[in-house]
């Protein structure tokens, strides 16, 4: 394909581009795709000669858009979102066509500046104190795995990256977290090499935020075992329900011992840009690392988390890799970011945030965020006042939990779990929404995250009528 | 930005990409910026209000644009290229729009499938049997990553991820690769937790090849010692002069041991799809698994690692994390690719190899890398035949490594070292072409990697006519 041709095709693209994110609404938020159903229209061997671009185009139109799960859609209610928006898919097409690989400042200067700008305009947006030093990382899952490695290296004195598992206290090592962390905790656990045995899930108080008072039991019991609390991973909006840890509470607890303080902020951190909301991040500034991502609750394109820490030293002391053919001229006086992370190739991610933030001002983010907090306040009354539906989590943020509870207890708890499974299947037929669920409790929960970036309150109106006439449909 | 201006903002860029694709031969690679020189010209503060989007494109062009090293240049020779084409780039824009994650089947069934259809592809391509299964990862260093950290839980039952440090064979295992192995083999084994003390860098032949007696006795040390090896890291197409370790002798070495082999082909093992060349990948159907990057070499956009593992189950077992919230209808009957790596949210990667391996048909794909490997033997025979330079290693792909040796011989090794160092300063400070360096046995060694999509003879000789007039004037 030519640079003619290339034009011609762009200028097609951009059209059907602003046609779909114009239109995206009148889709079906979930296909009705089966598995294999895709699969099953592509040839099973590659083409041997070029193919004609349009009709790799039309198949792109016919067989892949169908069949995708559409995250973009305005009546996204499902995991949490990810987002893009305008200017973001601008600064993308931009990035792709530099094509550059981000690794250390001389194989792109412009993007490793840019990132340190940007990171430390979302450092002062959320509020945390110029101590934080930020980088960006592809994911909420990887910023936790590499808030872990570091916290398992600076307990170890940096032994356990060097002896493994024989060094000094490698075998002692605990990490703490919520029974409502994410997943990604969990797994994190398990690869950094701490083992899953030696994490300890903290119980949770009623609001689903991890007790500071048992976080001190578990960590004192492990203490006098010879144990080494080496991590305290807190969460600002888990995910099931949007909890939010005591922060200050559970610095107090983990500083005697010297255990890095993680904060996992992936949905709940966005919040940190409204001043009525940072309530919720109070402590931060105590805790060691923070993560939070853009590109859930900032209209940025996925991938794009933002990964905050204090001591840099640790980070870089954990993740340096040195090798003759990656020295340059000016190494000692430049950040290198492939030594903040786990990968050494690195996309040119800085330059959507940048667009973003520009584009909306810190002004227009906040109203977006705020309408978002809005409308959950909003649909969290609908349910309050219903008769046959009821909260499950309170509602800090723009996630609402909930179920039906048709007359209010006349059904046993296993009734109601199959009711309100069959409940969201029949929201989700529609096709006009997608929400997802969990379990809160052990009860069968409904989530309904807002936070897609052209969500309206028409399209959170549309869920309550649907789940109330699906619901009159089931009972 | 509404939908009207977000058309009219992407038709400018469009023109913009076409242009700068058009004319980045004519930019300098390597931008004269120095440290410090961008982030001068930021604001240091977030704006508070929206900005006019057209200030925002016009500072991406003046400040952005001006300080980046330009990876798509035809001039690029330096590290291995991250390649960029236009139907890439076409992909990447559809892809933002769409703005799918794709963690799992049900959040992007068509992506799901897309992928393994586009893997299977790449796998025929290369010439792999079909026990091997792929998944897109997003760099050569996440895929070593995924393939240590599977070798170590087969190597402990998976134990390791359960029981940590404390596991049985936790603190025994130990791991090869050769002393020319990438920088990420040895920051893999520290962050999987082997520790760098039990990795053994076998000593290379003089074609700088891991020599497999060398690895034998290493490892025959180590089952002495009560050690377990868990993995060996061959590779193909060194980082600093494209060597191809043996891979036939060093499967017979490792399988006696149940070691898992892991095959490092990020940029070499593009050349699999030449079948003249498919030599150099023989003995890879008895590997563990094999990572190559279509981001090098291939001509799809950085971020694009194709990685390929034979026991799925073990993989699973490594990465595979539940959570009610994530649980779907479907997950009996589908793959979750989040269940093949370390990052829960995945980006939409297979459509750019889609649309790549679609619109240059395999045969296209071909003839650029032989052109490349072509080019290659061309510069090698210039070197070969000056009185001036001398060859480094043996060109068994696209890169020559060579130095300046005028008179052959006059001068000793740290002079030699010392005139090289200069003679890459003076050709980079051109603006027209970009080399790096490394050493090889202990020699300062001028790389010349040629494999950019848009690389021809004319660039080639560039570099050659650049080495001897600067040789000339340093001399």
């Amino acid at each position: 394909m030519d640079i003619d041709q290339f034009r011609r095709e762009a200028h097609a693209a951009v059209d059907w581009m602003a046609d779909y994110l114009r239109d995206v609404g009148e889709r079906r938020v979930v296909t009705d795709a089966k598995p294999g159903d895709i699969k099953r229209r592509l040839p099973a061997v590659p083409p041997e000669q070029p193919e004609p671009f349009a009709r790799v185009m039309a198949d792109f139109k016919e067989i892949i858009v169908p069949g995708m799960t559409h995250w973009n859609h305005p009546g996204w209610f499902a995991y949490f979102p990810a987002n893009n928006s305008p200017p973001s898919i601008l600064a993308e097409m931009l990035t792709a066509t530099l094509g550059a690989q981000c690794m250390s400042w001389q194989t792109s200067p412009a993007a490793t500046e840019l990132e340190q700008v940007v990171m430390d305009w979302l450092r002062q947006l959320v509020g945390l104190p110029s101590t934080f030093h930020g980088v960006i990382q592809d994911t909420a899952s990887t910023s936790t795995l590499v808030a872990l490695l570091t916290a398992r290296e600076r307990a170890t004195k940096f032994a356990f990256g060097r002896r493994g598992a024989g060094a000094d206290h490698a075998a002692q090592l605990t990490v703490y977290a919520s029974r409502e962390a994410h997943s990604s905790v969990v797994k994190g656990v398990k690869l950094a090499g701490y083992g899953t045995d030696n994490l300890r899930l903290i119980d949770t108080d009623a609001s689903f935020a991890m007790r500071p008072d048992a976080l001190a039991v578990a960590i004192d019991a492990d203490v006098r075992a010879g144990r080494v609390p080496a991590c305290v991973v807190a969460t600002v909006g888990t995910t099931s329900s949007a909890g939010v840890d005591p922060l200050p509470a559970i610095c107090d607890v983990a500083a005697p011992h010297g255990a890095w303080v993680h904060v996992d902020g992936a949905y709940g951190g966005s919040a940190g840009i409204i001043p009525e909301k940072r309530e919720l991040l109070r402590g931060l500034e105590r805790a060691d690392s923070f993560v939070f991502n853009p590109h859930k609750w900032l209209f940025t394109n996925f991938d794009c988390s933002a990964y905050f820490v204090r001591d840099v030293e640790a980070l870089l002391h954990t993740f340096q890799a040195s090798a003759e053919y990656l020295k340059t001229a000016h190494d000692a006086e430049v950040v290198n970011f492939r030594d903040w992370g786990i990968q050494l190739g690195r996309r040119f991610r800085a330059l959507k945030l940048w667009f973003v933030m520009r584009t909306y001002g810190a002004e227009g983010l906040r109203a977006r965020v705020r309408e978002h907090l809005r409308l959950a306040q909003l649909f969290r009354g609908w349910v309050a006042a219903s008769p046959d539906f009821e909260l499950l989590a309170p509602t800090h943020l723009s996630l609402v939990c909930f179920r039906a509870r048709p007359g209010n207890g006349a059904h046993a708890e296993a009734d109601l779990d199959a009711l309100n499974e069959r409940l969201l299947v029949e929201i989700n037929r529609s096709g006009r929404v997608y929400l997802t669920h969990t379990r809160l409790n052990g009860r069968y929960t409904l989530r309904m995250a807002i936070g897609q970036t052209n969500t309206d309150e028409a399209h959170v109106r549309t869920v309550w009528d649907l789940a109330q006439s699906a619901l009159e449909a089931l009972t």
